[in-house]
């Protein structure tokens, strides 16, 4: 069987687990919204992407894509994809060259300019067009020590070469971004603050069908997901360290928790702290806990969470991962470079690295990348549906809006009316009857009996 | 040995348990900020009342209290009060006629006008003074159906034989109120939209130090406590039927799950749904259910919940409760008076209820008010620390601010910097370390070493 | 209200809970199998042995009952029992001589012996004849520094002096016990081990829908509900610490972990401290954590678990209490008689004792004696259900089986088609369905259509 | 790298997590107490049985191995033990034929007849040599319908071709064997009742530290990985049938809830179901349910649990799998020879079957074989370092008495204190630390300072 076969059957699998998606092709479809409309996508590259890349091609759009980790994309994903739907630039195990000509190639729809819309996770298209049109006006000043970054700029200094107004076409035609991750977000706000911002831009994250859905379930499911595959290691009766109580922490503890470990939170808000202790967690240092843990996850979109001298203080074979943002929550660099360190390749994204003087060995993940998306194949479909339905509708709304001025230059939110609705979409396949309001109780507490059923800061 | 012994043994067990309050006594006790200041709390009188109380007199209040729920005094701790520290008007079941006669009392200064701060929970010290002031311009001329409604214009009319214009200087002298209560909140906000807010107000309830932490782990603590103490049924192995899973919902859910119950949720929202479903929670109408559960409890802040219809469908036995909000979740005017209905008090706040044609019952708990409070003592002491140092950090708020023109007649949320506080003030009674930021890392997330952490639309 | 009709109403409430009783009325009632017998039950006089006692008495049975716990009894049961259908001696808050008085009175039916049927629990009826049987060997020999055990012995002389006999008529006239406690099970086969054992026993402890539910569930039940009751402290946050994981000590493990405290086991037993390492529980020693926890409770069946000097380093307001067996599982004696100690009682059953050098104090439930019958009601009645079912078909069993000859001075477990049946009898209640076997699957398991579904030595 | 130095690689990370394994090894390993032990060993051929095999070979024996699953062979492991340890007869995806065939060579030491002793799971070794046996006495004669059981008797004939007493021969060799699953000692204790057992047999199913541990929190651990590994399926908000609530049920729905599904359990056993009850699951029947759930996994040992018919009705693209026992757990034969039905397979053991009139299908794991070891790895290092210590406890007390008539042709269980030593040897490594009892301790419950702790019966 081909890659792309294989791809195509899991995706017919995946789309029964994604019904906001399915139901979008059925309420949009016929009309064709996206007509016309070009969207670049920068996304994981899995199963689940490729629902929503099918159903942005049902909606009428042309879509090319690239994937926004190294390790993240499933070949036969993007194989059926290719061969059936959509220009892919992604495949499992990019070096990062490689990932940022694939991001490149996926904004340059060719002489016409660049694309509409951008469907965005962590930012990185998003950036690479706002550092190519400074790059544009400081044409070879830029410099940076950051190695990745240095990459950038190489690749976009390259195709300057061709067009030196190529990204500021780009800009041009750009109808806007939707961003599904709070490290992504976090850019577009410091953007929209610092006045940087070159176009409309939908924070889906703070969906809250995306971030207490994604970030807490998802990850409760996919990380001990990507432990078993990557180390088969018993999680019950070990002692596991989630580094960040937010979100994405609160899903990894409770999977710990659940799996029988016990779990030791680390975090810097007193809230989230507090919010941990109720649920039965001790809260601690790092600096307290970790000769004596199994298992150490960050989770913080924070960087330097766990340092080189910390993984030389660990048991031997204690599991470091990171599932949280980029791979400088783990301190990679600070552990390549230790001097005589060994690294011991258990099979692709599981490493032992050995220190000279102890002989003992820590088990990386994924190269300190995420190892959900790394060791296993991410989030699950179902979920992956209410995050990404989130991103039709954005990507709707943009296109929709494209000529009426609603969106300037700044960082919306969707309403909270759309925000019920994908949930509303997901209920059925799970079986679950609504409760309606009567005339007499949706006046008695001046809700709308069609909602939306909940003030803008309700905390859920 | 005394009641007001007995409270006071009480008070003490319960200040250990207290950290967020008696802080604030040693922060704040020295310069005595309330000096001068008169505060009517109208807020169930219990343990932890009490040590709220006795927190606003050491930094120099004077105070005079109602309870704000028929059923919900601890009358060892207003013995207590009353002998220590500051005028209560409370007793474990009142009548409706003097539940609001104690609210007027506790308004009620002397010749010198009413309060200059008041601690609301649920709204009715504040209802009473907006109602006052209507009844004072409109004088007789106001007319109601509802029963306790009637009760509340009696007692202003009696009120205005006095002084017709009591409550206007009532008005003219209060500084604001802080309000902690979703219900309570609810009808702050709808009388800032009418423009009828007669002055400044605090939203406590929506401190995320309150609403998820009282309001959760408060709940998840006290339904069971509730249920025991009243009936003593086991929860294994029952189906219990959770009307709405808001945080309240979501406390009670969560509770009743790890008793080993089966859970089923009713919801209007399908975001609240979905996240139930997430949980391994079934989500059905309660027609679907109601003859086959054995424990329902509503917590959704509206009315007409359970009908006396629903109630005659259940079997024999089911326990009937509210922890929401008002007695009229639950249809009690429809069950009082069924025809031919029998009420058996088995104990005081437990009665059955057989209807004549089936001889079957349900227990109803509470006589369908707060069944934490009615059946049980509330919360617990550390969580309602966490809200009433919310509420003490309010009223200072208020009142330093009071000929600043900081806080007009609206209703305002405290900034996140002080919610992150109270959370700090309660880590170190648990054991907890906080993890620091480095500078390096502040700047990289922009996030202030010493916070606030969170921007204000996150949700925890 | 009198205290009897209090109790009746309670009765009624706990017979729709208790359906494994109920059924035995139903099946057995019509025959009055035991026509003719007396029966000493010495059992904790609660509601739900009340419902106990009425189904012997409706199957025919002359009974006289005692409490097996100081302060076990329920007042308003004893009260429902003594006006309606037995002879009760019991009430909350006897003295030892009181007790031992009380279990002696329900021993003596008269001239004409004692009874023919004892129902036990923790065995202290069994003692009393044994003792009793022994006295009258060696008269006045016996010597004790137990001050319990001395009070036994002054019983028995004050009994002697009336008739040298008694016990020994009583022993004749015996046809058997049924015991349901681990401790009373451990005395009964140490008494068949030394060959000392006077009359047939049925181990009721053991029947799997005894031990693995009343046991476990029960005090997963019963210990927060005691908690609560004594203390109103909030349990999520705090660290409690379980001294043994046996059946009780995994109910209470699990149920302050589902209340969201952070648990810590000691134990012997390296297979029992491994399973609380599977389930998330940290396992270490007393001296480990006692300073540094928060809750303490024991329930090891063995004595010197919680020392005064352990009690002297725990926190200020640290619980203590023991669910497991006798009060010497707590150094009850070393706390009272340390020199300078003060004893604050809070209210009956709840003490804080203050040490004179750090006036720092701990609070101890139900002055070490069983905290879930001294602070709260026991176990609920659902769970007692299948106890005492147990016991109903144990004491018919030996009943019909009194001049069969089946039964030795031995003891007994009862078979598990019977253990099964029990079970059965309680899950239409809970709206359970069993699947069948079809006589295909049987003959392939070789396992009869009708059960018994495992062998004797399945640990469930 | 070669898959021998993968399953090398591999096999170094399983060591640091079975300590019980690694423990025998530093004991016993210096005596060399199997020097001139021939071992076979019928077990799935995973890292943590190449751990098991190398610790026998540490003590001295010479070892033969095959696999008892089709699917469950580890080619690295399989690789790494041949190239360095021993003789292996194993890989991923035999046929039944192949499957026999490797068992049967592994049985084969050549002219000098059979092993000294078997390893075995399942019973399949000891099956064949006692069919072997049967089959040399009535040579020919022997029928059946069964498919699997006609290629047993084929290999039996092909073999017998040679030597028409190799099975005689290789009984009278025997020492004995160690079984280590519920179906194998089943078939052990049918034997010894029916007298036709030829040696004897050590059940190491029933030591507490085997089926109360790798039953259950294997289970609980290797459900979700295969659900996971074969179908991406989200957990969360799903409905999961589990079939059995016995060890092996009981980590499955263990699992299942904690991932978050509503999980409903059937059974046949009233006991078993109502545990279940007690944690808040449903009991019901697979009729019930059959068309509303979307998870169905089998755990009961028995045949015919689901069948063609139910599948029919299932939702589409249910899933169906079987974590107990052979095969015909589910109706395979009934599902192949439906007519028209289509089978799709979407990676190897993940087929979705298509009924032609609905054209909705079911996916079916690992072909209705253990799906843990077919789309996972099996159970993880640690629990089977407890199952796999037993085996060599076991084995060394078969080898050690084999001249000692301590065992006769019957089924034994390992002494208490044998079962106390694996648990105890598997503490350290997650840092648990054990009580002492004191000698007063000790003499007042007389239980031994150094154990046993339990009674023979005790159930954990």
């Amino acid at each position: 069987m081909s890659q792309a076969d294989f791809g195509r059957l899991e995706l017919e699998l995946a789309e029964v687990e994604m019904p906001g998606l399915i139901s979008c092709r059925t309420e949009f479809g016929p009309s064709q919204p996206f007509k016309g409309a070009r969207i670049t996508g920068s996304l994981h590259m899995t199963i689940q992407t490729a629902v929503l890349i099918e159903t942005l091609t049902a909606l009428g759009a042309e879509v090319r894509w690239c994937s926004c980790n190294i390790f993240s994309t499933q070949d036969h994903a993007a194989a059926a994809i290719a061969r059936d739907s959509a220009a892919v630039f992604a495949w499992k195990g990019e070096t990062l060259q490689e990932y940022w000509w694939c991001t490149e190639r996926a904004l340059d729809w060719g002489p016409g300019g660049g694309p509409d819309l951008i469907v965005d996770d962590g930012g990185d298209a998003t950036l690479l067009i706002h550092e190519g049109v400074k790059a544009e006006e400081e044409y070879e000043k830029t410099a940076t020590d950051n190695a990745e970054f240095q990459i950038v700029l190489t690749i976009i200094r390259d195709g300057l070469k061709g067009d030196p107004k190529k990204y500021h076409k780009m800009k041009e035609r750009l109808v806007g971004v939707s961003e599904e991750t709070t490290t992504g977000v976090k850019r577009l706000y410091q953007m929209q603050a610092n006045g940087t911002l070159l176009f409309p831009a939908i924070n889906v994250n703070d969906s809250v069908t995306k971030s207490k859905f994604d970030n807490l379930y998802g990850c409760r499911h996919s990380l001990p997901d990507g432990l078993m595959r990557a180390t088969d290691v018993m999680i019950a009766g070990k002692v596991a360290v989630i580094c960040g109580y937010g979100d994405v922490g609160k899903g990894c503890a409770a999977a710990m928790k659940q799996a029988g470990a016990r779990v030791i939170v680390t975090e810097i808000d007193p809230i989230c702290a507090l919010q941990a202790l109720m649920e039965g967690l001790q809260v601690l240092t790092l600096e307290d806990v970790v000769s004596e843990a199994d298992i150490f996850c960050t989770t913080t979109g924070n960087k330097d969470i766990i340092m080189v001298d910390h993984m030389r203080k660990m048991k031997n074979n204690a599991i470091v991962c990171n599932i949280g943002h980029f791979d400088n929550e783990i301190d990679m660099h600070g552990l390549e470079t230790f001097p005589g360190v060994k690294r011991i390749t258990i099979k692709p994204q599981t490493d032992r690295w050995v220190f000279p003087d102890t002989k003992s060995g820590v088990i990386v993940l994924a190269e300190g990348r995420l190892m959900n998306l790394g060791c296993a194949t991410g989030h699950p479909s179902f979920v992956m549906s209410c995050s990404f339905t989130n991103q039709v509708i954005a990507q709707l709304e943009l296109w929709n809006e494209r000529s009426s001025g609603k969106y300037e230059k700044k960082v919306y939110v969707l309403p909270k009316h759309l925000d019920e609705k994908v949930a509303a979409l997901h209920l059925g396949k799970l079986g679950a009857k609504l409760t309606k309001l009567t005339k007499d109780q949706s006046d008695y507490i001046s809700i709308p009996v069609e909602g939306p059923y909940k003030p803008a800061h309700y905390r859920y």
